[in-house]
């Protein structure tokens, strides 16, 4: 497998990593249908954790089967899957070697009275079950993100150090933040800039809005005349926090929405200089052709085609 | 011995296990009257523990000797025997070989002030007294939700890395939840579905009642027209719930109750796909002649005969 | 010296364990004047920790020499003598083999703000003086309980491992519990089943009155006619709690009281079956030939004598 | 499963063994068509180890396939499979919890210019297969002895520690010792009560010839007229050796010979007390069919049929 | 990436293993030109530790730098390029995740005066440098064989906890072994089974002769006429040995020689359902552009092309 220019171009800017960590994140930028472009899709299934299963997977009963999860990722293209323990565990042998895998480490649920995540399986783990990466949230703002930082420093030097990737889940939430907060641009830019402080490989945010939630931050935004008015605009932003294009940033899908809203976003986040998008909802609640035709065309937008 | 095909598929669903723990899932398989069979009736004994010894053995004084639960187990023809370590302990030597253990790991009482469990026996522990499974609770809900759930992720990674089984009793339980949402088939189908990713082998819950207890379920249950109207179809929801029956899911019998109930929550619990039941109370807080017919009533049942 | 049938019946009780901790209880249970009986008297001498030296103490000042425990434990040919690391050092060599010692692990201190005690001592400090066994106490009951049994189930397995015996303290307090409660008759079987359930070989708890405290628990005493209506049928309750007589309870005598007082409690653990009794500030705060005299009392008592 | 009296017996004189490794001997014992008696057939195949995969397998080339001695043993009805870690790992998941499987953890081969053998498996992997025990080979009278006895304690006391039995073949090679030696009775006699007093199990030694080798031990069979006229008393004999019978063992059935042979020596172990046979070449190495009829008639004998 | 159905039909032979394992072993039978046909084309490159740098490299001097072989095994479509730590870190960087890496654990060198290898490298810098195995080379017959076995015994059970696979090179050597004797087909098929045993995944022998070794083993490939006449014969008979076809077997190229020699031999590899080839001098010591040549026809032979 030749490895592109563009993907290269990308792994170099990991200087401190071990060839193993390089070798697990070239793994996800070569596979799939984007593989070599620096592009990347990522099919993330952790909702039935955070939702519940029916909320989940009720809108399309064929995804209660971990096994549905791994053949949408492979059967679309995509560059990995991410899941939590279980549900790689139940289909890690038929799908050995198919796609790069992530393991979700943490979890949390909706019965939580805590803005928190339990963590739920080990770099062990990953390594037993053949993932590319180990992915963890952290809550910035909550009042347990000191904590969920002190857990992904140490399982991150762990992974490192076994030549595993860590992707980072940076969702602002709880304490001082309100609803509109946690995507405010200067909010998210800020969770994604924390990511990669914290030497996340890849760092995965929520699609940043107009809102500019700290009064400390929008002075900076004004006088600095940062561009904030269009969705390209604002991804490119993220982009420059994420050590101006040296770590990877992808894009969650967030809650179910109608197509083309989701196409718009995906051209922001390629013509922001965006590295991809992390859907999992807006996919697997689908059926299963629509999902594909669906990522068929997110794929195509990402190539330049559309 | 010669696994069956039922069994067989059960097992081929576990796969990253190692071959020891899967040989630990195929004694408890293949055990007792059911052996084969795919369904598993397993006796569980911590009651002591939850509810103090008069309130669990005063009803039928031979129940306060820990050989007579052994005993009632071998004698009716069951897969297994769960217990916490004392008992374990105390009959470890005269019934060895003679009846698949699981070894509860955790423990609560009537006395606590919190909703947790405290660790109570080891996996080495389990080893030492030949134990087929370890068992663990959590508490979904409760404020101590996630160190459970921390905890069994160790003790299951440690268990799987020495061929043992793994079963989760989970139970919905504290936070925002009132005593009818601990039951609530949402609620219920949520907690199964979070043993499932936590990486359980053998998934305990208690049976689903009608009512649905979160808003942001209820509506989905509405708009996807879930059928919650029988116990059969609550029961097929929950296995569904466990990756689509890719997981072992038994469910406990609950409070003492008559045996026409009893055996129509069987029958239910069969037709909808359910791997068994884990039925404590039920049987050995009645004369031993009684729960003996009884559970012989419910393996017929399970056989299809009843 | 011939293990007695008595003494080997009880000790086939300890199914899962080691030949070392057999031995050690065989030691205890072969010593001093009840030696064979299957009865023991231990001295214990923890109050110093528990109260302070001065009301341990002044009222008898030779005691505040450790030396005098060990000799007045030997004088009066008892099974045994427990007490914290400090006093059982300061005799560990004069009285080296002269009858077996009981390590008490943890600790409380009256200047204590909350219901915990501290770990004091180790299996590796019991091994190298020489100690039979260990001991350890849980508050049932208490915020800290569960904290506590972790730690006794950790030093337990540690202390099984290498052929020591286990010695539980079983003292509800804290919690829900008032006064009254700690020492109810439903509340002292349920600590005494705790104890055993997480695996100790011998078991002490406070005399139980005849109070009942949980609502749940007194209806069950009452539907079954549960016998507390003298402290014999109590005692025998106690008795039934561990393992039906499978495990060996000893009874504390409490606060310092009358000899009649003392030698009816007595009369009453034998006819209700239970194993002895661990009797510290009743003997140690007289005079020594008093002690020796009342010892003498008790010895003859449980031998039937009296 | 009810353990048989018989099987009882023999349990109760691993006195100082966990229960888990009682389980483990008891599912050895309860196996097959012996299961219950006391007596137990077991299928070793490590001879391709020994004499490499053309000796041990031409004569029948399905037995090239680990598969077929899994089937094999399985479809004869045997009590237990022992094999090196690479056959049993090329079988593990198929045949998981089919048959108690014993794992060889030393072997050597026909090129070996020492009297010894490599230790090629450990007891992790023997429990991540799943397998009820370990088997070791020790080589009295050679220069190495020592080194393998001094393996196989580590090896059991780990073993011990998680459950597992141990089985040691005790075969004198090597030293003082000429062909002749290597099956002397009083050599055997005495390997396999070395065997016994390393803490094995079970013990496996060759069927004893009338030969007496060493001196000093010649002159006490005379003076003590030791019967050694018979086959059957040759095997009593080494019972004897085993602690009285106190230690299960069983002999292996030597070179590839004849039918008559085979089933003489088996009535000669009947009748001298012996617990069974260890037999391979003289099955694999026949048609399935043939060694499947020749299985049955030794299992008959067994049984006292024939 | 679609696993081939001859690719899934090889990782389903190895039954014991966990996912990561297999997902490795996938990533070699599914990369290069041969990817997904189940045959396997490997560069070794571990001859200047062999037989020092001027006899390696001096024929073709640009080997002398590391990213020469990387480069050769991934532009002539290879499966994996295997070598000691020094070299693989040379290159591990700038060739991250380009191609499958095997790490060579051992070393010999030409220099040694007794048949064994250097332990050179760990599980832990095959991690570190995102190898897909280790490399093991035992010498069996060697003095030294038993210590080289429990060597990859130990690192081989290391490797296959964090999901690495196992490559064997099995090369019969020293002790009663004469040169003749070291290809000798008997010699050579115990090599392999002895490795398959030794529970490797890929197992690499050298092409056998007609020449048999052993007495013992002549004798039995003469009476069950075993066909050693052929070339692919041959190697059927040591594809046999490798438990009947269900470990991956390898055959090396040998001293360097002509070009027609060696199509001949991998026509014959191919014909006796070998696995493929590892190829070292034969390539790396021509120009690279005759190289190249050399294995394009090589992988069309496996291919069946020519």
């Amino acid at each position: 497998m030749k490895i592109t220019r563009n993907v290269k171009k990308i792994l170099d800017n990991y200087e401190s990593d071990c060839p193993g960590t390089k070798a697990n994140l070239a793994r996800i930028l070569m596979h799939g249908r984007l593989g070599g472009s620096g592009k990347v899709v990522i099919l993330p299934v952790d909702q039935g954790f955070e939702h519940g299963p029916a909320r989940s997977f009720a809108p399309n009963p064929d995804a209660y089967d971990p096994h549905y999860h791994y053949q949408l990722a492979i059967d679309a293209g995509l560059n990995a899957y991410a899941a939590p323990l279980g549900p790689l565990e139940a289909g890690a042998d038929t799908f050995a070697g198919a796609i790069p895998t992530i393991l979700k480490l943490n979890s949390a649920n909706s019965l939580s009275t805590n803005k928190d995540q339990a963590v739920t399986a080990s770099v062990g783990d990953a390594l037993r079950i053949g993932c590319s990466a180990i992915g963890f949230t952290i809550y910035p703002g909550s009042e347990d993100q000191y904590e969920m930082m002190e857990e992904i420093r140490e399982l991150s030097e762990e992974a490192k150090s076994v030549g595993l990737a860590v992707v980072v889940w940076s969702y602002p939430r709880g304490g001082k933040l309100d609803k509109a907060g946690e995507t405010a641009l200067d909010v998210c830019a800020y969770a994604a800039h924390m990511a990669a402080l914290l030497g996340a490989h890849i760092i995965k945010v929520k699609p940043p809005t107009e809102h500019l939630e700290l009064d400390a931050a929008k002075k900076v935004y004004e006088a600095q005349k940062i561009d904030i008015s269009t969705a390209a605009a604002r991804y490119r932003h993220v982009v420059q926090a994420c050590f101006n294009g040296r770590r990877i940033v992808v894009f969650s899908g967030g809650e179910a929405k109608d197509e083309e809203g989701i196409f718009n976003e995906v051209r922001a986040i390629r013509d922001g200089g965006g590295n991809g998008s992390i859907i999992g909802r807006n996919t697997f609640q689908r059926p299963r052709e629509q999902a594909l035709k669906m990522l068929d065309r997110i794929i195509r937008i990402y190539k330049g085609e559309n």
